[in-house]
């Protein structure tokens, strides 16, 4: 399941300078970061003990230790005591604004998310590829699917990347990185509130489809606004 | 200069249990991110050296050491190999957004900023107050002062102060850090590039002037369009 390998510059880490030493943590926080990033780490999973780490990545416990701390510090990694330590957080960019997102209120964050999401259906409808159009209409079967089926967590995850292959359309990777911090940070809450009310996610299902629609006949100020009309009802959920 | 004290449960550092000690290096990160923030250590300042910071902030050196470390890793900080320890971004935001823009290419950046500054002239123009009216009118003098005396740093400076107390007048804290960090990554190059030659300064004035008078007026399209004109005009010295 590991990938399993020897960081580069291993063999040069022969004396205890500090410049050598800080080049592998920083390797070390890099290939951490990927197995985060490609989810061989997943989200909510434990990461493996610092022993096995020392192995996987072939350097030194105090390297390893090291590059633990900074992705703790920085929000990506959570110790929990006596039991160990856990992936809460993407990517650095995710956590840093998941931070920035809490001490913000639901009216700032709605701001923040309508005046992205409506540019990045914009952008989408303009660009879309016949490829896109596929993920999107899977991924949106699939949340469909796991709502009938009461499957609430697939639900949450599905309309996720319903939304994200929305923002993969615009092949703009910073609007692209700036949706996916976003949704990490509002997804467990706002969605699972609309998906256990069937009128709402009835409702949410109609604007999701008239969504894909207006992207697929490329018609951006119809996709914006259904961009505007679902933010309406996520709204009045969080309202009511 | 430096703000001393010691820090809070600094008298219950009289074990080596890891809890305890992680608390206080993540006071010690939070305080050095106060002295940043608060510009007591401006960006592109050399911070003191260790034992100084460890009389600063009255912990042990190996929390501070641990504490600059993590700043190092997020790139708030930066270590010069036998000169010191910089200052190389205002907050954890900036220096991750800084890193995903360095990935970005200018067209993509672009993009990304033409959407959250339309919506922070528009949002402006809304809620703007008298007092952030006055603000803005300050600023766009000294920064026009600042150009005839031909003090391009000032120039630059000014003109940052000008857009951040745009983007204040939209008392959306979220979108002030997100507009701020883009503003740090972009600044330097755009800013100067702009500022240095004459008809585009004259250009940009204007455009400034047309902005700030939509703003109070409370026209709202009419300054998102001046928010346009206004990256056009970079888009074009950019490509030029």
């Amino acid at each position: 399941m590991f990938v399993s390998g020897v960081l580069e510059g291993e063999t040069m880490d022969t004396g205890t300078g500090p410049l050598k030493k800080e080049t592998l943590v920083e390797q070390a926080i890099k290939r951490m970061e990927r197995m985060i990033e490609t989810e061989a780490w997943p989200l909510g999973s434990r990461i493996p003990p610092e022993p096995e780490l020392v192995q996987l990545f072939g350097v030194s416990r105090n390297s390893i230790r090291e590059a633990v701390k900074s992705l703790i510090h920085v929000g990506v990694l959570e110790a929990r005591q006596g039991d160990g330590t856990y992936v809460c957080s993407k990517s650095s960019l995710n956590a840093v604004l998941c931070n920035q997102f809490r001490k913000a209120d639901d009216g700032e964050i709605l701001e923040v998310r309508r005046c992205l999401e409506r540019e990045i259906a914009r952008l989408a409808s303009k660009r879309r590829t016949n490829g896109d159009i596929l993920e999107m209409q899977n991924w949106l079967r699939l949340t469909e699917e796991a709502y009938c089926m009461g499957d609430y967590d697939a639900y949450v995850q599905n309309d996720y990347r319903f939304h994200l292959a929305i923002a993969s359309a615009t092949h703009n990777r910073l609007m692209i990185s700036l949706y996916d911090s976003i949704a990490e940070s509002v997804q467990g809450t706002v969605g699972a509130s609309i998906g256990r009310r069937v009128n709402q996610f009835v409702e949410t299902m109609r604007i999701h489809k008239d969504l894909l629609g207006a992207i697929e006949r490329q018609e951006e100020d119809r996709a914006a606004n259904h961009v505007e009309e679902l933010l309406s009802l996520m709204r009045r959920t969080l309202d009511s």
